[in-house]
């Protein structure tokens, strides 16, 4: 597999105060009230080494924060360099960061450290291949908000390290209007209605259709943008056509590897696809001792 | 694809207080300050419906207590009937709960429930193929701590629910000695011994070895289990003779569908598996609502 | 003063877990370890009582379920009958609730009961002031970031009562482009499309400006709204006529109870007020005992 | 409006945690899981600035440590250097704080800054306004439990800052008897007795009354002090010429700015106000950048 | 041992939320990620037993509410019924609670039950000791600061369950000037001086002394309490005399069971003991089966 | 008293976290929200001191990194120097550490910091005892899970400070099979096998025994160790001979100072005594003031 290196050179920062919790939970979680016993009985004290992350295979990484984090917790003397930067592309073998300090602390925090990055990176390399597979369109990968619980942050940095784009974050933020909305609300025009007075300014108002007749039935209450839910790429086709630019359209559904490109070919504007964050595979670092000592 | 139904029936409960604190928590993230701001606009506010959780594919369920917890949330007047138990195997379109209440409280929280269910059925659905895999075999299939940070609890009891078993927690609750710890330990030899003088009399004390010889140095000094790296078949056909079932072997690394059988064949006692925790697809869950009033 | 029946009827919920969380926190500031002890002190344990929250000015309510989750939090048995719903206009000496049950549960959660809704009540109140002001033109008056740390919900959900709108909830749902963003971008041109290029298809973009010149050079970019900030009516009736409808446009600086009718004559869409939030006298409520026994 | 210069110079320490829990809380609920979306699209990575916070109007100062927090939480390189102290009063234009540092970091900390020093330096300035009005009388001017929910230990502390006195802080550290204590109790006797009873050593006493010949009633009890509740300032004299210095008496109810004096020149030893915290207007604050570069 | 029925019967409440919230960390703390894994292992999901907390040796029971709360985070349903209520004494063998419902949520709820149980009941019984010791006389047994980490409020409470008297909760309710702030502050005077001008009217003040002399020197300046600190027997008899009632006198220091008779009879007001909360052992319970069944 | 000196000299990490949250706790239990009254109003604020935390009888100091995180968390500037380690022995009178900085912090974190020391020497202490006591024999000193509530990581560390070693941590590391569990299991043999069933091939299983015939009973079944409950010295003796070293034999029940020799005589391995967390007395140590000034 070979990735495209990624244009972005913007990416957000993960709000303030997020990383050090996930990093406390997580520790935690892998420490209770015993701690790393067996590092304890097995490793000196005072025993420095210095370490690696390496990738054992290509990909994007992401997360490289949240490593330093782990590490810092343990003890802030540990040094942590990162020898590349998020959203980069990664060749097997490649080193992502090193790590120097005191040796119970490393390996104590190793796990959790790799455990973040691993699955980031993974989501970031997931929306790359998506990204290369429609390089040339003029479509947006974007994510969902099938996310793992209590990552969402994480993940939906994951995707833009990976150069795709983010949709809403959560309910609050944005308005999308499903079938069982438009039925509850008694029709897509009444819904669009009620979505326009509920909300303020600031929000904008999304409308998911499952035909070509819905969708000409909304665009006159001018959504912000219509979601083609699960629609052939002829019909998407036709989408495009009717719309003229003048609404955004976003493909959902049925999007994997080997659909996306024709998805992106038909000329809509947005492809979401649940899997960035639902169904990516880790990718595989490894963290491996360089020198040690006393 | 076909899974063999569970041999299980005496499931681990989830400690109490996890399941609320990771659904609250989830919630506050899909919600923010704001709420489900589409739904408000366009849902009456005593509007009653009854909707089921069905599966979109084959696989083994996990999670319901999470789903109902995350309706209970929103509503604790919400009736949600489980149709089927934690560990079952799913037909594809098979109903798996039945929640009745107000609408608007069931369109809230359906995404956290569906979330939590998804990637924990996948796991379950994952490890009960490793299963049928090996079946027959003595081996047993078990996890490792490459989880999701914050949901460890969650994705072991996944596993149980896939008829695997769980190898340590953490750090805390079992010693696990890696090459790294015999490095600073000063050799294999010292290390168990270091392990044994610091640990209680309640803790086991695994260790990891690379090589035959490796094994055959470890052997006097009584380890409750060996952990074999990457070792080929023959070398673990080899490990298990040499042993004839004195110590708990347990094989690890390259390990996947199609490498799992040969391994399992060999007589080792353990295969533990990362990917069932980190690299699991989520499984394809769906909510859809049957009838609504008011 | 007298307030006009608002026409709004479909008030947002509050996200599940803010209520609870905000009482339990306020009622831990209030009890500290050692509890009430006035009322352990005086009160027999077992006394029942029948109280009433009244107004003792008119005004907007709002907080009901705030109010109740804290005397229900004192003890659930207590029976909290709301007399009227958040949004609706208060007569003095009208009574707003009702709660029976054990007297020192009460006594002792009277304070933070009346401290949220006073203060909420306050805001709902100056809310709809500001409505009455400029009841008639097309101009909505809507909030800012301008809240009491740690009550933002609340108090968004306040202004929504009193019949206001709420503008971008914080730092993350909307982009609000600001003078020294503008400077830090390279210019107005810059910064709307950085943002356009950073942000999601579901965040608006609002530039703010400080001239007619800077208008004109902002609406070739084709913002979501534009905030005119402490424009004289004049400039503001300049901006309404060029922008012809094109745009959306919110005055804010200088807004006051004397100064918001002849701003919203101008024909701006949106006139954001700080002193909603920051600036709003407590709406005196008083609870008063009916009958008691044992 | 004139302030005087305040005489107190021993403020006390705001208590450990406080701070860093309620400024972590603030920008949690500013940033979202998304964070400062428009500081990161417009605003270079490196971009480094020197800013000001400066009085708008005068008032008296309170919350640069809050202020402080507020920038390090985001990044802990900022320099903030305090022009003035706690207390101080301010001229219009006065600069009250000079921030050095990362200009994302202090764009996006901004609101929270200003927002709690607006709110505590309203509440200090309106402290010093009711004490410049009892100017050369006995009395002193001392807070209320009407503080808002989550803040009562700022807003306590800029009431000191004004130059105002604490009463107690809650429920639990002093006896406060009003009249449906001692309705319950059976008689102010009995409640009095029955709070001396309860209550160790360290504790005080207080008992409201609505009356002078309740006053009288009292007073063969010992309470450390009374609270003469809504009296005229005929009858507050006629208490204060009653007790004669023997007990503290503290006037409630119906105190304003055009009130206080004359409640002060009847000899009461305090005067309780709860707009102090329940109805101040926040004070006028700004943030003003100086220069920037990268 | 032979213990006094107690003449108390006005406990205070414990303020709301506490006792929650340490069960839940205390159930945490037992139960990890994995739970209890003998329970799950060896009692079927829906067995039902009966089960009785009895007292294994004479003492005074403290903290029924705990253990309820314990039972009933396992399992809602279970019913507990208590048998006697804190602050009673109890012989040996009596039944203390009666618990019914499922048998693993009982099992594993023991032992945080007990635990609270045992160690409250064991403050209690130890605070009842003195009591005792000193009947007759008109000493007050108070408690310290010496409490355990964590667990203040409930310990002061289990001491007035033994019939104690609590002292100040923490640095925040009451003033003590000890020797150190004493020298600070340049002065006995200076010191008291300090403390009425910083803190507000229902602050009382006490102050420590050493010697007689230093008693002389500070009754001018009006403490609200003095506190004796390892005065012998005579200067305790002393001190009483000087004072002639004007002033409470508080003795501490080498207070055991068999000196506290003598300090009492010197006239002292209060006794203080720290052994109450720092060196109380458990008092024994144990929860025995009745009947069980499915 | 005179106390060994330890051997030990690998105590356990205690896992990241864990004290600076107790640390936090605590401080806010004793604080509140209106902080160290006293020493605000008597010291000033810029006086520096040194002190010294010295030891006022024999024993074995146990908590140094929980006195030094409570004097840094009140002033990370003050300078805190460990003069002995944890698990070393103490004579009366010994600097166990020394503290120099801010006055006002030193005296405000003085009880935090010496409730926690004093708690964990006395429990270290207690357990030296008791390794005195059974010196020369080959029986190990446990702990139970009979901890204070939310203390339970620090005291089971304080155990080992003392030179014994720590039973299970909790429900969750290993099981332990005690009566009721084999009744609900229908027999000793059947809890075993159900035990073997359901943990992991990293649990250990205990089992507790009454009798010499239900010892009989389990030993087929290969348990990792058994409990003696409650057994007189000659049937453990008995009990060591019938297993001769194939099992691990713990004695339970009725240990004190004046029984565990005899006990440890028998042979059995291991001694599990309650009392070294619930029953031990505080280790009494002092804060003094060294020098002073500002």
């Amino acid at each position: 597999m070979t990735l495209n290196q990624p244009a972005r050179n913007n990416l957000p920062r993960l709000p303030i105060g997020l990383i050090e919790t996930a990093i406390a939970s997580a520790l935690a979680e892998d420490l209770g009230l015993a701690g790393d016993i067996t590092t304890d009985a097995t490793v000196p004290a005072n025993a420095q080494v210095t370490a690696v992350i390496a990738a054992r295979e290509a990909g994007v990484v992401c997360g490289l924060e949240l490593a330093r984090a782990a590490f810092s917790a343990l003890d802030p003397a540990i040094e942590f360099v990162a020898n590349t930067v998020d959203g980069s592309t990664l060749t097997p073998g490649q080193t992502v960061a090193t790590i120097s300090g005191n040796a119970r602390a490393i390996l104590t925090a190793e796990r959790v450290a790799l455990n973040f990055m691993g699955r980031l990176s993974g989501i970031a390399t997931l929306t790359r291949r998506f990204l290369d597979e429609v390089a040339g369109t003029s479509a947006t990968i974007v994510d969902t908000r099938k996310t793992t619980p209590g990552l969402r942050a994480f993940e939906k940095y994951a995707v833009r390290c990976g150069g795709g784009q983010n949709h809403r974050t959560g309910l609050f933020d944005a308005i999308l209007i499903k079938d069982n909305h438009i039925a509850a609300a008694g029709g897509a025009k009444e819904a669009i209605k009620a979505a326009r007075d509920h909300a303020g300014h600031m929000v904008k108002v999304e409308i998911e259709v499952d035909t070509i007749d819905q969708l000409r039935d909304v665009l006159p209450f001018r959504p912000d943008a219509v979601l083609l839910d699960n629609m052939t790429t002829k019909q998407l086709q036709q989408a495009v056509m009717i719309t003229d630019k003048s609404t955004l359209l976003e493909a959902s559904g049925g999007v994997n590897l080997d659909t996306v490109r024709a998805i992106a070919e038909t000329g809509v504007d947005l492809i979401s696809v649940g899997a960035l964050t639902h169904s990516a595979s880790v990718l595989d670092l490894g963290l491996d001792f360089k020198q040690s000592g006393v």
